[in-house]
């Protein structure tokens, strides 16, 4: 239990690291929408191993089928099932895993819980298990576009203490894209990759901070007091493998602030509409979008599988040693980035629905 | 819609500051729990108004009244209503902020979503709304303590840049509860309450940071790949006002280290039990409880009404100064620290009763 | 758990038949619709005990008091929170009931499932929990009526074998409020009325159906393939004591037609909408209203509870007998009828709000 | 929106009769239950087009493949997706229908609340949908049995106005599937098989009733007030397609009794356990079961695909006529029984879940 997120715009998600394939099905999607199995490709592109030689070298095509809910090129209403088979499976690279516990990984945890465990390739814990979510946010973000032309765009801000210099209220997905760390500050990627790239050799890992910008989201969004916009972003984020810290607009540092300092004071535009001078709240105030933009934080620890020698369990319980064979992956952050932009935006198209009507939205 | 939290132990708050009163329905309470409305009293007065000579001076005694759901002292499994009247309403104090939108709080979005607004004192996204959860978390923290022996203890880490040091092992709440300000490092508590007073005396405010922690939490509790642990706590900790950031563990501080330093290393105890050498991940791996301490930690901005005069608009969309008068709490820190518990506490509780089943666990 | 119903409208009931009172709270009530404690009493009084002589004579008013979600006469979009106190409560007519279990109620299966049970009148297996739902249900009405004229109309259709004839497409609430018994068949009326009269005097209870129509429903509302209408308010009307059936349309003597004497030819009305000639759907097609009238059937039990001795058994375990005392409601159908039009009220308008979105809609 | 089904054992379907393929995923299977895709088979064999000349002649195999969940033969607590692919896909046969609306069938009202139809086949609305729900079925059939040794049979009561004589205590499944029927009166048998045949080859089609029986279901189970148990099955079954109609226990006969009559008196039995003289309750009492066995019926209108020709009008609102070609299902009775019985198994399932918890329950 547990794999279902959002309340009318609603996404289930399957699968595990090695065995049938991974997937989502999507309830919820308002009918008449265009979409392709080739537009959710591209974000799931995004999302693959092996895209570039800074991420695990795990060979998937990740390619994406839509079974259903989709009829001459639109959507039915109806649930939207996608399906990524598993290809590039290689259990003999974890059989050492059946036995031993991955500090810091959930091999410990599943088993503790279920009393069984596919050890394949971290089977559910696997960061595979995204795939659903990005499929699913690919429709998502369409929605948002479509409806509002809100547009969300996340990057890596930070690789352990390299930070880029991004201004939110104008980065590109272009920009973004440009560089294959997704740190659309030139001078900071290029240190970041060759910081990945030489972790990545001694078998070592690194963590990071993934930012990501809501554009154009329409005031009035979020359901207080406990489906409060920043509360169910939140759950959404911090449920993302390896996620250890979130924070919107100000965040940790604005407590070291005064009210007066902190508060956001208001204008009214050139159109006549009520604005905030600064945007401290990162575009929320009491758990309901105010119209500016949403902007929010998500720490990742270092990846937890590394090729260094650590001191572990077994199952049955005697201590031992592991150093992890065969792929790994030195940072999650640049394949995070469309994991947390999935995120964000099945929260807001989930809140739209709630806002707008399921039906009468497109 | 919005006003429930939990899946099998299920929370539905209602009420606004002024009004006639605020309260909560717990419904998946397990039978046979003896429980009383003295025992949420307590809870209660650890959140009230006028508690010490640092927090808002709104007179309010908070007292509860159990309307259904206990019989002869003991839960029957059915709803539990707790009601807390309203006493201390002043509208008189609120009147210009029926005009006048103050900066960083509610009052503008939730006009712009509901077209209506409760101005009086805030309404529904008053700090008021919190006794509903810091009720039900007293039932919860029971249940918890009983089927397991789970402590939850919150207290106040760092106020703006004064930060307390504290022993998350070993903390009590008789620690906690020594000083007003709920800060258990007695020198910096000192500081702490100094410092808001005179922030009070400005009309100005403070934010910073509660920790929190769980104890005796069994593994295995969490429900993934979206109701992990730490993703449902993290919604509920960021529903609370003026929350800005989480983190779990190592949190964001966890980014800047590498995977090698940043791992739990496991070993066997002498009781023959998995645990961990360190806790970066903060009790749990995987979305799952592992047996550790559960250490979380919640970012609170400073309080958005203060009594220094500010930029603002009116509801019709004229630019104007606010200066807010009457009541104003100067930090919310010793107050929250109760609400952090409670979120905390509920959801622990509602992953136990998914674990466990809801009339079999006590 | 289990005392939520509804998706977008959701509504918590709480409260036993003795003890501080019963009542509910309504989450997703659209914003500014007018509301009052009257209008809710209007309703509450067509379920008050003790209404007619053929109701039980437990003593109560009912007066509820709206607690919190309404200022200045208009909803805030906020929860509304009502509560009914207890005024009549008489635990000595029950202590017999402390230890013998009354067949046919609910007293076996509460100690079975809670190991505890408020023995009072009932606890929470009362009637009196219906006082809830029908509160709830008279907001529910309203938003209705204000967004698209529906109405909802049950009555008495047969009490035993007494069956009145009721034209559904033209009935009214004055017709159906004319009489104590709710059947709008006059003549069939007043043999009702001394059929409960006669069976109440000699200790013993009626049973019968309710019908209830649903007009000016648009077209569209229901979500195939679990939510679909008819499974949700055959949900809703289940739920609600002593109900043992419900049909749709043509319902279970629909089982007796062919396809080709049962289907609902279409045609084109004048004004160029889509009709059926035929109503054997119920208004319902596919779950999906047609926009012909909802027209559905409850079956009740006669009531459990009677003053006739019947066999049983003690707490402990031991065979004995049981005359009910004090108040008996011989026949509960002429209260039934605003129960089930609660049900389906909540479910047409939690329906309508998924379907429109709950800001956007009046 | 709406095709999640269940609360701690969660179902979601996906599918349209025409497209990839349908299927489900299963959230919530307790871990370590062994589950192969041959026990799963067997079911949707039961519910298979074509599996008898009295049947739909669609040609499908229906050959599922279990993507996830398992492994090594045992389910991992992680989420259960099965896919059956669409094979026999004919959309020439439905290209009439693309315009013209089948009378009593969900055509019409997709439209009117989606604006698009998979016309192929019924789309969404095919009966073809139920897979999913009889392959969740067949796990939920499967832990019943390990965790209680509850059995769930259905079979056919009644074809129109032919009627069995079967006694639900002692049914087996063997002498339900001794006929292609499923009526397990032999005779009774004969002249529903004969009575299917002619009205087939008349193009027309009929109608009945499904009886369902649970036994061995343990005391306790249903949350009262709204998520009793025969309110739940009431849901389940009443989504089915075609079924028009729901009763428990005595159900819409037992209104014609009086209080005294239709009680069921309670003993003590042999072993000392509460029972009751009679069943009339239907093994539900407030909501919650009772230990006697579970008996419910519901009623299935006459398929609304026939082809026989009827007036009807097209998508353009144009009236015209409409004779279905192709393969036409004269009586969806057979078939029906393991989509009851896959119903039924869902909600005792769930509720086994609620009150043990997931993962200690096997």
């Amino acid at each position: 239990m547990g794999n279902t997120f959002g309340h009318l715009f609603r996404v289930t998600t399957f699968g595990e690291s090695h065995g049938g394939g991974v997937g989502v099905t999507v309830d919820g999607c308002p009918p008449q929408l265009e979409i392709s199995a080739e537009e959710i490709q591209v974000e799931l592109d995004r999302r693959r191993p092996g895209q570039s030689k800074i991420t695990t070298p795990r060979k998937e095509s990740d390619t994406c089928e839509i079974l259903s809910g989709v009829f001459q090129g639109k959507t039915l209403g109806t649930p939207i099932s996608i399906l990524v088979r598993n290809k590039d499976t290689r259990p003999q690279d974890y059989s050492e895993m059946a036995q031993k516990y991955r500090p810091s990984h959930a091999d410990a945890t599943y088993d503790a819980k279920y009393g069984i465990r596919n050890w394949q390739g971290g089977g559910r814990s696997s960061a595979r298990e995204t795939i659903g979510r990005v499929a699913a946010g690919a429709i998502a973000k369409k929605i948002l576009r479509q409806v509002a032309n809100i547009e969300v765009i996340g990057y890596v801000k930070r690789i352990k203490d390299l930070e880029g210099v991004v201004d939110s209220n104008s980065i590109t997905l272009e920009q973004v894209e440009s560089n294959i760390v997704r740190c659309p500050d030139p001078e900071c990627a290029k240190r970041m990759i060759e910081l990945i790239e030489k972790t990545g050799r001694d078998g070592n890992s690194l963590g990071g901070i993934v930012e990501c910008v809501a554009r154009n989201v329409p005031k009035g969004l979020g359901e207080p007091v406990f489906d409060k916009l920043e509360a169910d972003i939140a759950k959404g984020v911090m449920s993302l493998p390896a996620s250890k810290g979130f924070e919107i607009g100000s965040g940790f540092a604005g407590t070291l602030l005064t009210g007066i300092e902190h508060n956001d004071e208001f204008y009214i535009d050139e159109s006549g509409n009520i604005r905030t001078v600064t945007n401290r709240s990162g575009g929320i105030q009491g758990g309901i979008s105010n119209g500016e933009n949403i902007i929010l934080r998500v720490a990742f620890k270092p990846t937890a599988t590394i090729r260094k020698e650590q001191k572990t369990v077994t199952k049955e319980g005697e201590e031992t040693l592991l150093a992890a064979k065969g792929r790994h992956d030195p940072c999650v952050l640049p394949r995070a980035v469309p994991m947390v932009e999935a995120m964000v935006a099945l929260v807001l198209c989930d809140h739209l629905l709630r806002h707008y009507g399921q039906c009468k939205i497109l």
